[in-house]
């Protein structure tokens, strides 16, 4: 059996939350599983490449906000951001799901749609703990179990250990994939990566 | 009649190279005429922007390289550079076709395809006069009238009016389109470029 597809996001990243909505389908069409990992861009891996996160840079910044709204129009997805801007940490949302994928891999799909929706749909702040307890109770998830392990302090050394991976990998982005070691960066990259799957390659 | 699409591009660019084989044929099938313009990234925009050009960034940089020769092998491109990393600068080049592009707007594009063809194939460096000049013999056109405009100054004062355009209209990165204002990055955006002609927008 192949290996599965790798989805590498940051839980604030707009792109990524659009891509989660469709690589689990792109990958299930070729008989492939997929493996979702959290991670940190902006307070993480900006400072390896020595650049401010990419929303803040003049020009571009502005071209991401109206591209992300157009790609919601085009694709029909809910998405009430006016700006892709970040208005949370993604550090809490970020631990929580590297926790589940590990201790709960069954039910860390659910976690991240609930997450990501209530981030970009219910525009709630993700990075309080009152929200992501609301996430995990969405997952059938217990927030006491949570809390417990966030105490114990495994999560923070989880996405820790991912940011270092993403870094050692060469992701600079989110969202991010792996096929087979290929990387593909982008939203926009889905359909090369669905052409690569169905060639076998190039 | 519509306005032509844009399409904004910086000879040194191989996603820029790899655009222009495809802008014409795109616009075409929804009856557009296309307006090609050069300007420089590296030495003019990422100024702007506060960061280094993207190729000597860190992560990316390096995915660059292995982007741009698998595109290559995708579509079939012909692409000998082992690395999209500049060798040239795209100054001489650049000022050559924004001076073709108003004075023989007829063979500018068979200019600008004799200059991508022999940086990126050819390997040449389009940065040499005699490069540019035999460039411009492919095109059909004289390198004794360009070199008499060069001594005039004024490709060089079109292209600095280009690069200001580009930065004031919000351009970041080569390729870049505009249809009907509407902005488009990168030569993976060709497809939702091609949707939204087809749909009339969204």
């Amino acid at each position: 059996m192949k290996p599965p597809i790798e989805f590498w996001f940051d839980f604030i990243s707009p792109f990524g939350y659009f891509a989660s909505l469709r690589i689990d389908g792109l990958a299930a069409a070729y008989g492939r599983q997929t493996d979702w990992t959290s991670m940190l861009l902006g307070v993480s891996v900006n400072k390896v490449m020595g650049i401010p996160p990419v929303i803040d840079l003049p020009l571009k910044g502005e071209y991401l906000v109206r591209d992300a709204q157009r790609y919601a129009r085009q694709h029909g997805v809910p998405y009430r951001r006016s700006s892709p801007h970040p208005t949370s940490s993604p550090l809490l949302a970020g631990r929580c799901f590297a926790w589940a994928r590990t201790s709960h891999p069954r039910e860390a799909r659910a976690l991240a749609a609930a997450l990501f929706r209530r981030y970009f749909v219910d525009i709630e702040d993700i990075g309080a703990e009152a929200v992501v307890s609301a996430a995990l109770q969405d997952a059938g998830l217990d927030p006491l179990e949570w809390q417990d392990a966030l105490r114990g302090g495994a999560p923070a050394k989880l996405l820790r250990g991912n940011v270092e991976r993403a870094i050692a990998r060469g992701v600079f982005g989110s969202p991010f994939f792996f096929a087979d070691g290929e990387p593909f960066f982008g939203v926009e990259k889905l359909p090369v990566l669905d052409a690569w799957l169905q060639s076998g390659g190039w």
